[in-house]
């Protein structure tokens, strides 16, 4: 409700800051009877760990969840399920130097205004990227539940500055490829020019922003409650709740601006006695409601606002101008990093309105059929 | 909460069809003492009539609202207030030929599985374009109090098909030449460009989409409640709330990818004793809250779904490939009619904000000031 | 959100004041696929008009529902159910004095000081029991969902003043005798007496209470969500939601205090191979979730504050202490009127929970069975 | 939204099971700028440790608070606070026999259902009584807020089994005696009655209930939103949501029912220029909204139901009837326990709506006066 909440029966809420004792989050709503331990976070987890030093900050965060509440000899009990993760190695004093002086395209302005000067400023606080690890551990859970449907979900980069990639993967290179390269995009050709942008931004001092492209295979049709909380709607808020994110588009997106109807309407046609369509122009999502084509979202991440730089700012204690270097350690380009943060919001997203529609049973039992009722009338 | 609400303190839901009687809003959370009469809504509704026949779809709606509850003597009581819309010139006879044979990028297809069948599909039914006459009702009484805020809603064309205006104007040539243009563009010379391409569309039995975009100006700083109710998640929602809209993008959007961190951040500086930024990339929000900058958003809305020239389809009860000829009037691009839609949109998810803010009074007086405490510290 | 609407899954809002054109409901989260008609409503509207008027007040209001929205082809489409009934023979003149005077008990006073005197204030406005008329609109809706599920929900009066019907009777008497009494009372002995209290009390210029008792026969196991959102806290806020109610027990409620932990205990037994309890002090209720066992709620209804004798209050424009005279007719006793209205309480929070929890389907199809899959492991 | 959360601006959500590691609670919607440290929660955690080992279940919880988020130089942030309490002391082994046993009138048997045997059954896993220590945490936070705003809320024991005082006492007396009273009962006479009701019970492997009071002083009028969100409402919603709560009135509440109209109307008058009511039979409580007089509430706790008595029960896993004999330590009273329990839920209820009402700023700092603009317009 005041804005740490996502979902209406899959709610997950996350708390901590950068710098504070912990980051974590609280699930309310998972079904019972889920198998679920300590180490199932971990290879998420580990996701976060550059593969390679050279384009990302040299911050190594080792992280392990724990969980507080709501498991029960390994599986979920139906009650709130509360997972922490410690913050170590944290650093305060690289950050003092904000408190009073804004760093610009951060929120260290906008949040001063909004709670009064009472927020946690160092690394950002609330607003970091830290605490987007809260919501890697609830999409651990969410892919779960998602797998147990036999649904897909698949992020990876297909833009870093400039570089762009236009090739199509099958899901089996994606999964392949994302992981080998260090910008996570499959197309590995792509990944090294990436990379070289990477390091250029890097040796300016500099940053670069990107485009993560997500695809969820196997959704079921009829999923989504128009007009206000249609499917896209809702992944655009979960996905925009990222505070790097500037833009959000499905299927063919704005490009579809510029298509005439005839080019851009995805026709019906039978496959195995199935509706499909030939082109999927509306990325799986019409009216709000999954079609049974593939969701397809790209979103954009825009480049780190801390570098070193220096820039102009205004001393908000003194109410002057000035120009500030941002000590500590930056990321060049966050989006790497960001691509399992997308991936979790798309899969926390798709559950929470999969459990709403009455697809996920709220008791689940090892090899039964999770899934509900179909909807499906055709 | 299922689906055809948005706000969390001021609530507004729509009710009715395409083809039904009335077309209809509920909104819940309005604060008391604001002057409403049924004529407000008049100039809002007279938008919607083309003011050239050419290039749009000859129904026309005459549409006059009628409040049903929450007024009292010319004032908002804080009780709930309804407002409906007759539907009238519905010929449901056109609409016939898709009770089985779903119209390619429509929801037919996916409202037909997620309800069962029993969706009144007439003219779209739920989803049609006409449903948005609720959202200019309640967008009406929005913008009334953004006035008594001094706060300006603005949207306008600036994309249809491959014609783009990339032109500057001042809100107050915008507000003039927006009425003039028959696209809502302000660039009077693109605007006829936009027509001619409408038009051709239109001969062809074809199709056109666009982009329009919308600013916010004199918005209050540190508006927004992040991380999951961030200003811009909640802007993304209620705008893909709006069937045709396939991208959201805010400041430099989808652009700030290509450019360096030096070249998108927006520093701060002092102008007249005031924190603002020399460029505003970030589009007036920084993590999830308002800057005081002017909220820039921008929407894809793509071309119309209904298209004269016949398209591959499947018959649901027969279950064959078959050919269709959408039937009946369509518009060639909907990018005009869709423009005061966004700008409802925009201002009904900022009222909501100002009003969880405590920004806006719950009970407004005559030549008061409606604005709470600011909780501006600079 | 803002205090209009009761529910999560099954959404129910009302609008409308005493005094204004019309009264309604607006209903998102019906199912799609349940058989609607206008003429459904009148058997329940009709059971508000009084069969014997000497305990009554004499204004006879005839209503009819009209369905605005969300009904094609007679059955319900999944889209949001609007529906009003008009309100007829009303004469403001009556309610005039007490614009500055607050009638004793009624929420005049405190409404004006919530909406800063810009509330509807003629014949309590948005207060007025005549705005319950909605309850039982979606209430009529809930119950045929109900009775699709076979499930029994059954209101009755069980005493008025100081007499007190302690008679059991079966769920057929109820039925039958409730609509002979004009108490609503099953115990026709105790009906009578009942009946002379009202006209006492009525011939004093003066009012009296009484208590509303409910149950729910065939509920099934396992609906509620714990915590806070528990049955029987759902159905307390439901039913406080109705302005006179100063009260709410469940089981053997308020007695159990006096009782020892071994006679309140309900002992489990197995009958027909199920588990049942012996005794049902907690009626029905374990934690929060239904057991199986009859749902028993009493609630106390206070005496109606609109009474004919004179009353002490304060005129709030010149703040001096004044007598009052509340003219127009007033119900002496507002009890037998509550009872369809407290019945649609309960059965409007039992559908949300049952649709929250899975066990009434998104779509109904007919003939079929609408029960999802019970959760019942014994 | 599915159970475990409470308020809409000021939400609480608690974690944690009785012999799980940890019980804590999660609030998301704090205003900024407020005092709190982790001595904080100590004087009202230690309220919970018996001051008389005689009457109370020898099971000595020494806990303490540990606070995770939200809270940076010893000020809130306006980020969601999470608070922790270590489980000490658990010895699950002494509930192990429950697993397929249900003890009578507990929610064993219910929460199995619901959850299909998934869910912590270990002394009651998430119904245990343990878990309100999440409630009283989040108590203390919400009775700082209102101390600044200069409500009091003071709950206290006026009946234990049959022993019920009649006395009435002023607000230092019952804050004076209440801590004295083994029984929470500011009344000392019947405190010792109480006692020995409560030792005899226990003797005899028996248990007791009682009825708790709470009362609001200082309560400012016109807060509340109806009809559904009534403060009554969402008053009773809190309440209940504690498991023992079988009962709620207001004011006179049940005894109003007996009462004429002549003599429950509260008369208004004047005292000191301000709107009062000569009596206060409606508890402070006017259509849903607060009226100013003080705010009374009574709850109905039913008598601990673990008791040693043999009890009948049905073993689950082989369907057959059984005796059972509780082991582990029993309070053979929990109404003490509960006092600072039922007064957290009404603390959190009001915190809730007064932020919702624009009565407490989002932003508080010390010194300066935390409350919003009146809308007290008399």
């Amino acid at each position: 409700m005041v804005g740490n909440s996502l979902g209406k029966e899959f709610i997950v809420t996350t708390f901590g800051e950068s710098h504070g004792k912990h980051v974590g989050v609280l699930i309310d709503g998972c079904p019972s009877g889920l198998s679920i331990s300590e180490e199932d976070f971990q290879e998420e987890l580990d996701q976060r760990i550059p593969t390679q030093t050279k384009i990302v900050s040299t911050r190594i965060e080792k992280d392990k969840a724990k969980i507080l509440s709501g498991v029960f000899n390994g599986k979920t009990t139906g009650a709130p399920i509360a997972i922490t993760v410690d913050n170590k190695e944290v650093n305060s004093i690289d950050y003092d130097q904000i408190k009073d002086v804004p760093r610009p395209s951060h929120s260290d302005y906008s949040a001063r205004i909004r709670y009064g000067g009472f927020n946690d400023y160092r690394g950002g606080g609330r607003f970091s990227g830290r605490v987007t690890v809260a919501m890697i551990l609830a999409g651990t859970i969410a892919k779960k539940l998602l797998c147990r449907c036999n649904i897909d979900v698949l992020a990876y980069t297909i833009a870093i500055g400039k570089i762009r990639s236009e090739k199509r993967f099958s899901v089996n290179e994606i999964r392949k490829n994302r992981n080998i390269a260090v910008t996570r995009c499959p197309d590995l050709v792509c990944n090294e020019k990436m990379e070289e942008t990477i390091v250029a931004a890097k040796s300016a001092g500099d940053s670069v922003g990107g485009i993560i492209e997500c695809v969820v295979l196997n959704m079921p049709k009829g999923i989504g409650d128009p007009l206000f909380d249609a499917l896209d709607a809702d992944l655009a808020k979960a996905i925009f709740g990222v505070s790097a994110v500037k833009g959000v588009e499905f299927g063919a997106g704005f490009a579809s601006t510029e298509m005439l109807g005839s080019q851009n309407n995805d026709a019906f046609i039978l496959k195995n006695k199935c509706v499909e369509s030939v082109t999927n122009n509306a990325g799986g999502i019409l009216g709000g409601i999954s079609s049974g084509m593939p969701i397809i979202v790209r979103v954009a991440i825009k480049p780190t606002p801390s570098i070193s730089m220096e820039q102009k700012t205004v001393n908000l204690s003194t109410m002057e101008e000035t120009m500030l270097n941002v000590k500590g350690r930056h990321d060049p380009c966050i989006v790497p990093k960001a691509v399992p943060v997308i991936e979790a919001a798309v899969a926390l997203t798709l559950v929470d309105h999969l459990i709403r529609a009455g697809y996920i049973s709220k008791v689940i039992r090892e090899g039964e059929n999770i899934v509900g009722r179909s909807s499906d009338i055709t």
